[in-house]
């Protein structure tokens, strides 16, 4: 297995992504091999400075520019054809890494890999999976934005793709998808998501939770959600924002009952605002594309990037893509 | 004026209901009149135990029928036909009354005015509006529900709509608007709500705030925010049901560090959620239709009934839905 890795993403880039590479030389199996994907001399340089001895399991692909945090995302792919998030993907599309991996700027890894990476055989459009904080450990969001106008179709082949991702990543072993709405009444909705209900519930693979309300995601109310890359999107950044703001707005009232009752607050708010930040909880999967694409935090250090490498040689072994493309195979024909 | 007043719907119906309705009689002018709707007995009871001389400003429509907070929204306004929700929407149908005030069941209110009232001339759909807590004390989400699949047109007289409160109300002189979406550059966004922007520009009375992210609403963006019925209805739940979960987390949390630090920590958590909770940052309104419809929290006590009637008398006062008709009127004719 190639595992490419995006050495200059993220907010500890290079360093801690290329020590995270390094402790992961201990996971691969013999023929594996790591791509650390960024500037040549900065990576050698911490090679060597580490006397880090390779033996072949890695090789570096040169890239000349790095994406930063702050760039627009499409402009981004589009302009800086040599940079690291570019590179990495390219070596996805023709071939030459099986599973990409990268902490960088999350909405420039999802354009490139909507428009550079061909969608598996079944798949009419990649979608974007992540985790909503819940009290069971998260809930796998699909589609948070790449595809903001599905058809029911594609609603239902997101909740074939993320729930097969979500056994996978040993959550459920079948877990339950619910479609989130604005009721849970079977009479609530839009003609899209009535239909791709049915679509779901006409696949008996699938254990259907029923529809969902936004406000019991926290509650767990189901493993997989699924929904358009519209409201996906938006619900993301609604939880993201209120969970800050209202965190924020306790720091400040805590000030009022003296230092020392703030300084205890200071590290709890810290903890619960860490297990509500979906950066945390796992980031982004691109579902649905050739090869595993894996988004890791953006503050991930050495541990997240090693881990990363784990769950992407786990997810190679259970060649989840080509059973992804089987089991489309044989629904989407009664579908279409 | 004639303000009728569900005097069965709330936490505390009857009796802080029909407090707050004997309050606000000192703020009715000559001609005004308080159409008091539920159980008969139960409000000439109340009202002759007080000891209050009414003297024509208070008439009682009979309702034998209550809907709780349980019932379904549509089967509740279709069986209970003699409920005081049909009741006072009724009254408003009939040209009976010029303003109605509920703290029930939102959902029931939402459809029984949807259902049940007239839309003003110019406004195609009726939208329901509510405010998002925000720095700056709210922003006014329109709609939040009963138009989940609009058209440009909607979305463009939602914003005329909800503008147009957002001064009546003394919220601002002129509410800057702004269109939630996925991202802010321009070429965000599906074509509905790329039409709802270029119609909403074309209106130089509109100031227009941009594109709006879900993660901003808490910095108070923008005064009045934009969205159709689906994103609105699940923002709304979303935010409510983060914001309630992550205060219950720290709570739990705050157990470990003492009962004296926990006991501190809970009438905080509780201001910071009663900040973050819509019902308190002004509750429902629905737009569009004949007359003025409030809907107050839930937790309702008098004061807030007694608010909602002085809110009434300067909307009233205002002639607002003629304003909006005038002006729907000189521009729909444009975009159509």
């Amino acid at each position: 297995m190639r595992i490419a890795i995006d050495v200059m993403g993220g907010d500890h880039a290079p360093a801690k992504i290329l020590d995270g590479a390094v402790q992961a030389l201990g996971l691969l199996d013999s023929g594996d091999q790591l791509l650390l994907v960024g500037n040549r001399e900065v990576i050698e340089s911490h090679l060597h400075v580490q006397g880090v001895n390779h033996a072949g399991k890695i090789k570096i692909e040169h890239a000349s520019q790095v994406i930063t945090m702050d760039d627009s995302p499409v402009e981004a792919i589009r302009g800086k054809r040599d940079s690291s998030i570019v590179r990495m993907v390219r070596l996805g599309k023709e071939g030459h890494a099986d599973a990409l991996i990268s902490a960088g700027n999350t909405g420039a890894l999802v354009a490139a890999g909507v428009l550079m990476l061909k969608p598996l055989a079944g798949v009419d459009r990649p979608g974007i999976a992540v985790f909503l904080p819940s009290t069971k450990g998260g809930v796998l969001l699909c589609d948070a934005g790449a595809n903001i106008q599905p058809k029911p179709a594609h609603l239902y082949q997101y909740a074939v793709l993320a729930s097969m991702y979500c056994s996978a990543l040993g959550r459920s072993e079948s877990p339950s998808v619910g479609l989130l709405n604005v009721g849970t009444e079977e009479e609530k909705g839009t003609p899209v998501v009535k239909e791709a209900r049915a679509l779901i519930e006409a696949d008996s693979s699938i254990r259907f939770a029923g529809y969902i309300e936004g406000r019991d995601i926290p509650n767990h109310p189901c493993d997989v959600l699924i929904t358009d890359g519209f409201t996906g999107n938006v619900t993301l950044k609604v939880a993201e924002g209120f969970s800050t703001a209202l965190l924020q707005s306790l720091q400040r009232e805590s000030a009022a009952q003296g230092a020392q009752f703030a300084a205890t607050l200071k590290p709890m708010i810290a903890r619960v605002l860490k297990q509500y930040d979906h950066e945390e909880v796992g980031g982004a999967l691109l579902l649905g594309v050739q090869g595993i694409f894996l988004k890791v935090h953006g503050s991930a250090g050495s541990r997240a990037i090693k881990n990363a490498v784990a769950a992407a040689k786990s997810l190679g072994k259970l060649s989840i893509n080509s059973a992804i493309e089987r089991r489309l195979a044989a629904t989407n024909k009664t579908i279409q």
